[in-house]
């Protein structure tokens, strides 16, 4: 056992929640307890939260990650959003890409100063307009990542090819998958060579 | 599938968390998970955070869950702690017993007014002087359970019966089991009449 004591918040919407996984994982599960089992000792807190977009976890994040990560441990944070940034709710987008990438920069400074911080990209849905959407979301977001010095992995499209997520979810209530796109997801965490406990390492 | 949206948040500390577990699971974890393959549309908040005693969850208990729980959801609570309350530090208790019944009646009593409520008892660690402090809170817990009529499951001095838990902690850090003893918290919440998802119902 690798003994530092390593604590990360997971912060995002719903897909960092995990909502629709059966087995009550997720992502954020799936890769933490695959870090323990190499060995680390990680403490893994989900701070996911349906419906919000960015700008509803630009005004918590901070608060909720500074309670659960103190200056004793090794504190690290992974964001993740924008699904619902671009839902189309009475004809209007929840929030322009602008407002997306400032919320984005905000945050993404501010936990750089404290912690050990990555950005994953939001995933897709089952609906082709919405995911055209989130991958013009996932572009801009690179570049503002890479501005900042923030390593990010972008999701979109290789679960879009992978088809297990998009399936999954088309089978379900349209946005979330089960079991098997929460693991295809996690996968691509682990093969991510930024990801602090990369497989291929 | 049970189509109510059902949205559970579970407030206490690490054992809440799940600490230790490493399937990144927890009781919680596991409890909800076997709730959705009942066919609950459970989605499940974990708001564990360790070293927290009942007067840090009570001054977040009510923001974070309110973020979690819309009006328009059947939203739930379930509260668990204590033992960091009954932690010994430099010669003194973290948090009288007074103080520990204070915060759990103004928690309780301020989430029954908008949410199904449940407590379940603090568990034990491996220290035989520690758990004599965490029964006696237990036994007092649970008259204010009673007399405010929140249903409460003591499960201390089930789990030192049982071995499992305090075997596995006392291999570990001296407080937190790993997958066995997680998954005997969870039998016992599942076994509880109360529970909403009981097996047994």
């Amino acid at each position: 056992m690798k003994t530092t004591d390593i604590r990360i918040c997971f912060i995002g919407d719903s897909f960092v929640n995990g909502t629709g996984d059966p087995l009550c994982l997720g992502w954020t599960g799936r890769v933490s307890a695959a870090a323990i089992q190499q060995g680390y000792a990680v403490t893994s807190y989900n701070l996911g939260i349906r419906r919000e977009t960015s700008a509803d976890i630009a005004a918590r994040w901070r608060d909720e990650c500074a309670r659960r990560l103190p200056a004793q441990s090794d504190g690290r944070v992974v964001f993740s959003f924008g699904a619902n940034d671009t839902t189309v709710e009475q004809g209007r987008q929840r929030l322009s890409l602008e407002a997306t990438l400032h919320h984005l920069r905000a945050m993404a400074q501010d936990a750089q100063r404290h912690y050990l911080t990555l950005l994953v990209g939001p995933p897709p849905v089952a609906e082709a307009a919405h995911n055209r959407r989130i991958m013009a979301l996932c572009h801009a977001m690179a570049e503002v990542a890479q501005a900042l010095g923030v390593p990010y992995l972008p999701v979109c499209e290789r679960l879009v090819q992978g088809r297990t997520w998009v399936q999954e979810a088309a089978q379900s209530d349209g946005a979330h998958p089960r079991q098997g796109g929460y693991a295809a997801l996690a996968a691509l965490v682990q093969a991510w060579p930024a990801w602090w406990f990369a497989e291929a390492r």
